[in-house]
């Protein structure tokens, strides 16, 4: 087995530079499913991908969907081998604000130890150097179960379309293991096995005031201020000791179990190096749990985004018209969504004055996941990941959501794998986003390894 | 008397269509202040007003500030009579939300008895009907006092480049009574003389968390939200009944006196007339006080602006880095404006979560303006208003601000006379402002029996 790693490390060097003129490619599509502007993009990066993955020996198809298609590729070596499902997204956040970048978003730009791009990591980057060790075993023969990929174009606005087509896409997807790759390693060149992923309710909710913009001299202090109003709503969320407020918010939540809390213990939390790369203490959220659990094993609700009135240089002295703010819910395993997000609409209604009216907008994006530290798929890629790492992989909880994976599971019966590589450094969703070299190399390493052995659960 | 009016009134008539050209010219120019990207219109704003007043028979410079040039012009007919100030201002406020508009903002559309554009009113409809009647009485010899005009390019931005100048300029500027007209009328055709001004302070405050925005499902639960933490800051200064909870917020304001009383009292505040026009309830601002009072009496706080994350279409699933709030101030006649912004923050910045930080800016705008109902000018305006209008006037406060005047009056020693045309209904600062057709008469009847009269006080 040593030998095989040392094969795929040699494999890896030589094809190194392809591999990364690839990735910049890849990266070069401007995929950003959030803004229609970009629907041409998507479909750009998805017939590349496919055609790429063609030229790899798999048989690749897209498959449309009500929003970007669906890149679908199959390898099947021998049916009575297990199958495995990879799963991954092509589509990128917004890049905005675009002044905030040292250098083009859509440029992948290598500096030092890293890739610097929107997608440099989420998920083009934790994809890529897979389909890179696919591409090599294939060519060598070595390919050790059968293989399906699925590369969706809508996980960042919540794979609403991908999740449509699942049930009559069921057997189609049917595998044993679902490989995904879309999380973090525990540090740098320490790899982690994520067990659990939180769910996510995207909601917006829009207050109204006058029909247009007021003069805040001719109207300050008779009418209600859309933008106050909203602002009151938003503060009313949570209690003092940073609890949600919303009845019924903490529904269903289980406490980790003492295997789960002997995995948590392992890990540090070091508040001091958080401040150094955040800029900011991790003082927010309930008071009362430590941090990893705060951020795994509760739910927890955040503003995107609140607009309101003028933003632009100078003073412009009115009383906005409306209010608009965005919000997500993350959820924990063994809640409600739909009901959750209801309660929330319905804090939220609950406190509008009644000379004001109010717009919501809501959806399930998907709903949280909980794997079993001891399950036999969890415990062969354990094995792997320190044979291709030479560290014990940690066994970790994340807070954020795939919403797609609970779904693929529900669907397919494949039983989740997440293998993820980002680090928090690499501030996805944010500007400059990057992605580590040597963290694209373990991605290249332990999927030859997993997907040669065979031995997949 | 009546005869002098009927002479306007024919004068206007053969005049009009010229009249209006020179306000549809005047509305041209994007003289915007509060944008640095619109400084060459402003200067090509005021050059155009230079040239005009010069045409007219009036001695016109361009006096420079440190921001546009103010336009100031001077016609000395004999130095034994009164002298009459002339205050007004070219620039104009932003014109977004572009969208709102159902027609272009610098470009002046006649509809009905109504012109459309930014600036229709606020201030170029105001100003340009005396410019109007300025002509006609140079050309005709009918000028019955000396005039001095002094139209600024930084009223929307505060007018701190003028109030800066205003020392220096104080003897140039000296005159007896110094007309503005930039207020509203009482109703249509029905005249207003504005005795009461409210001041105004500009404040804006940043609130800052992480270094970057941060993925919110990664971070969620763990840090504070620097878009929750300002609502929750924002939502903290009013109290439920609508005061402001900022102490000593309400300190030196003085009621109304029983005479400012009996004048309130013949003004009716229509609730259901001001919904229909405005599309919201005056239902805001301090329990307990009247309408009137609220308005004019009172201070108030106002959010003009608030903004942090996304706010595009689709999810972002982001912890802002940020998020900024626009607030300006309003207050009434015996306060301190320095000593209440500086309240404002600090009530602010008890607020702000140690692990965040703060950034205020502030400046005060200008204080509030109080005249008394019995005042020689006030009376001798009330009666020629009545003759142009054929209605007597009313005597009214206003919610508003014209910083500069109080400034003007302290530097000149003039008697502040504020006669101004405008409606609730013109929606200045707002899309799609306008003014009436009729109200541009009477500004320039007013004025041509004013300025022809000599009897100023």
């Amino acid at each position: 087995m040593a030998g095989k790693s040392e094969e795929f490390a040699s494999q890896y060097e030589s094809g190194k530079s392809e591999f990364i003129a690839g990735w910049q490619k890849y990266i070069s599509f401007r995929s950003v499913s959030a803004d229609p502007a970009f629907r041409e993009e998507l479909l750009n990066c998805a017939t590349w991908l496919r055609d790429q993955l063609g030229s790899f020996g798999m048989e690749a198809i897209l498959l449309p969907t009500a929003a970007a298609p669906v890149v679908l590729a199959e390898k099947i070596i021998n049916p009575s081998l297990p199958t495995v499902l990879f799963y991954g997204h092509y589509d990128v956040q917004p890049p905005d604000p675009l002044d905030k970048w040292e250098s083009d978003p859509f440029t992948g730009v290598l500096k030092g130890e890293r890739m610097y791009a929107r997608g440099a990591n989420d998920d083009k980057g934790q994809v890529w150097p897979v389909l890179c060790a696919v591409r090599t075993l294939i060519s060598t023969g070595k390919l050790g179960c059968n293989l399906k990929v699925l590369i969706e174009g809508g996980e960042e606005i919540g794979s609403t379309a991908l999740a449509e087509k699942l049930p009559a896409w069921r057997e189609r997807l049917k595998a044993d293991v679902l490989l995904v790759c879309d999380t973090e390693a525990y540090a740098v060149d320490v790899p982690a096995i994520t067990l659990g992923l939180r769910g996510v309710i995207h909601m917006e909710a829009w207050l109204h005031g006058a029909s247009s913009d007021l003069h805040s001299g001719l109207h300050g202090g008779l009418i209600r201020n859309p933008a106050e109003e909203l602002c009151r709503l938003v503060a009313a969320l949570h209690t003092a000791d940073g609890k949600v407020a919303v009845p019924g918010f903490y529904d269903g939540v289980q406490p980790p179990s003492d295997q789960e809390r002997a995995f948590i213990a392992e890990q540090a939390f070091d508040i001091e190096a958080y401040r150094t790369k955040m800029g900011v203490y991790p003082d927010g959220g309930e008071s009362g749990f430590p941090p990893l659990e705060r951020l795994a094993f509760r739910p927890a609700l955040s503003v995107n985004g609140f607009h309101s009135g003028y933003g632009g240089p100078g003073s412009k002295t009115i009383i906005p018209g409306e209010a608009q703010v965005k919000i997500t819910v993350r959820t924990v395993a063994g809640q409600d969504s739909e009901k959750l997000m209801r309660s929330v609409e319905e804090f939220l209604r609950a406190r509008v004055p009644s000379s004001l009216s109010m717009r919501f907008e809501g959806g399930v994006g998907g709903a949280a996941l909980r794997v079993s530290p001891t399950a036999a798929h969890v415990s062969a890629a354990r094995a792997l990941l320190e044979q291709v790492s030479g560290v014990a992989p940690k066994l970790v909880w994340n807070g954020a959501s795939v919403p797609i994976v609970a779904k693929i599971v529900e669907e397919t019966g494949a039983h989740p794998l997440l293998v993820g590589w980002g680090l928090p450094e690499d501030r996805i969703h944010g500007p400059n986003e990057s992605f580590r070299l040597s963290h694209f190399r373990l991605a290249y390493m332990f999927a030859a390894a997993m997907l040669s052995s065979g031995k997949v659960r």
